[in-house]
């Protein structure tokens, strides 16, 4: 990407100020060797788990960086409108400098997170049906109060403390050649990639966005923020329809390459993340990951590639969601329609043709309708647990030759 | 618990000269300050990642130790029984010394952990219907081959092996006041409390086991390993029915308590690691945390807590339910039954009263028979998906001034 001779916005210098103002607060995130993707993907490919950060995320660096640099700016309070990890973030940097803050969340927000960030001692205001409308909220405030409004991603302070991240990687990987940092609005892989190239100018540094909100792209071509339409996204939080102003240059400067995933390979990411790294990384946290899986970023063939896990903001219900699709996209779940005479012990002997078999089943429903069943008939649908894609397999066959009909979804054989 | 006079069969320099030979592919795992534990029980807690070790659990240490005490004892390879985490440990541990390794595993094991282990470069023989049966086959082979046999846990050099992870705290917490160690066979936490307590005989340890395989308490009352028999466990990485005659003796010696946790609990700690810790951990590896949120362990007062996670191999499938079954508990999925006429556009009336009320309907199902209808009446199941408990029963409110009677369950109003 084309360098511009604009007078930096943002150094090197900044992001170290910055490490000295909140690195009593925020932990140094440890990095994972990752033997499944470094065998899957090829090169030595280590995990940044900032996932692991307090409050969930990276985003405590810049919150945390940005009330030092307000200093007395932010004796009255600080405010925000967000429905994630920002708004978790600044509660927790305002505590912990013992500054009011108040949170404008739209009204559809998880309780999970109006609970999390309420726990934090921000008081959380419900300022209309969408961060959007949150932003007005909270910019009115900022006017009526004198409290200081804080930007998620674009402001040179916000963008120095999330490069904060990027000096941890210099200390901890001396053999770092690639870094694959998740984008939303930039303030992330702009500053890691201010922190890391500035030292390091070799390393290549490779965004990521979700195909749903991919708004760089676009923007990078016109040279200006380019709003996108957005799309419903498991990755939300990096669902940023427009890139900052300050942002989107910083992005064009530091940044190598930007790539754009899929959603169900980001599922995928996530669901490897958990089943072989152990970690819980939400869905704008796992695209690096996924960047890999689809092949849009290969691992460096020289030195390391390191993949920066964002966050880990989730809630229980999508991680049961996608590993119960993953379960069923490994032969693990399938769905047998068969049918039964319509008298005792007909469902028992279907069972036990199954049980015989070594499969679990999940659950057992009836169909006697809109199915073309004889009379005295009974259509029976059958969630069945299976170890393997085999397995399955034999299981089909099982009842099959028990003589019952059998069709089945998904449709594999 | 009683001292004795014994030999020491292992010491805190044995786990010293586990360390200098096992650190170069062992991985010292993080500690973490859990501020959602803290908080909620009192006291400084913080987590011990065990679950982010190799082979996703501390087994590791104990299989590298005991390959280094084997030396030429094990030209010929290795060999143990396991469908769990001592399978994969002693393949990786075999793979990274250059050493054939056997594992003899039950042949209902999950296809996922047979996988692992093979890819580890293991050989994998089904060895029978249980895990007994393996055990058996695995002496068998070693009598054949002159393969050398690896207990999990009731050897001097294992024992040694996973005490090393006791050094790393002594390492990383200076301020270290209680330990709270999960325990199945007794390896880890006889390992740990030798490294520990030879230093600082003021830490506390305190074992965990899970109700429904505690062998412990029986058999440091009857002072010999007593069997007990076994139910199905969540935690089945310490279901083990027997201690060992080296552990329950170490244990007896240097254990300064034992507690034992329900199932239950067990799956909400899990939850909470999840949710709050952004940790994968499996039963097993949670039985400290469910032991600080059942209340039989109290954080120290004064110094640290530090509760060892001691792995994280756990199928996607069980994260599921374990996710879904806290959905239902913390009032975000209901069930409701009611009935509608049976004519066009009686459902979609239905469901419009929830969509009003802003919640999000995960399933319809119809139930025809068996519930007293009257004649063209159809009864009506939902599962819906709410935001709070609060938020559940204004969806009961809606749902019935729209006109339905309702039945709920879970019954909770």
């Amino acid at each position: 990407m084309a360098g511009t001779t604009d007078a930096a916005p943002v150094t090197a210098a900044d992001v170290v100020a910055a490490q000295a103002a909140i690195g009593d607060v925020t932990r140094h995130t440890p990095v994972l060797p990752s033997a499944t993707l470094s065998e899957r993907c090829g090169g030595d490919v280590l995990l940044k788990a900032e996932s692991l950060q307090r409050a969930g995320s990276f985003k405590i660096r810049g919150a945390l960086s940005k009330l030092h640099a307000l200093g007395d700016g932010c004796a009255r309070g600080v405010v925000c409108g967000s429905a994630g990890n920002h708004a978790q973030a600044l509660a927790l940097a305002a505590q912990a400098r013992g500054v009011p803050c108040e949170v404008f969340m739209p009204d559809g927000a998880p309780i999970a997170k109006i609970e999390a960030t309420a726990a934090l001692g921000a008081r959380v205001v419900i300022g209309g049906a969408t961060v959007d409308d949150c932003l007005v909220a909270a910019h009115a405030r900022t006017e009526e109060t004198g409290m200081a409004f804080v930007h998620p991603f674009d402001d040179p302070d916000v963008v120095a403390g999330q490069g904060t991240l990027g000096l941890e990687l210099l200390t901890d990987l001396p053999e770092l050649a690639t870094i694959v940092v998740p984008v939303g609005g930039g303030g992330l892989a702009s500053g890691v990639a201010i922190a890391v190239k500035s030292a390091r100018p070799d390393v290549r540094v490779i965004g990521v966005q979700v195909e749903t909100v991919a708004s760089f792209p676009a923007s990078l071509k016109a040279g200006r923020p380019v709003a996108v339409s957005a799309g419903l996204t498991i990755a939300d939080g990096i669902a940023v329809k427009r890139p900052g102003e300050l942002t989107l240059g910083l992005i064009d400067r530091w940044v190598d390459d930007m790539v754009v995933v899929g959603e169900d390979v980001v599922a995928d990411a996530m669901v490897l993340l958990m089943e072989k790294a152990k970690l819980v990384v939400e869905g704008a946290g796992a695209v690096g990951v996924a960047a890999l899986l689809g092949g849009q970023v290969v691992p460096a063939q020289t030195g390391t590639t390191c993949v920066i896990l964002s966050g880990g903001n989730v809630d229980a219900g999508l991680l049961a969601t996608i590993a119960r699709r993953h379960e069923t996209e490994a032969g693990r779940r399938m769905v047998l329609l068969t049918r039964v005479p319509d008298r005792p012990g007909a469902l028992a002997k279907l069972l036990e043709s199954v049980a015989v078999a070594g499969a679990n089943i999940v659950e057992v429903s009836h169909l006697r309708e809109g199915i073309g069943l004889h009379v005295r008939e009974t259509g029976v649908q059958l969630t069945i647990e299976t170890r393997s894609r085999e397995h399955a397999a034999a299981v089909v066959d099982a009842v099959r030759d028990a003589g019952y009909g059998v069709s089945r979804y998904p449709d594999a054989n």
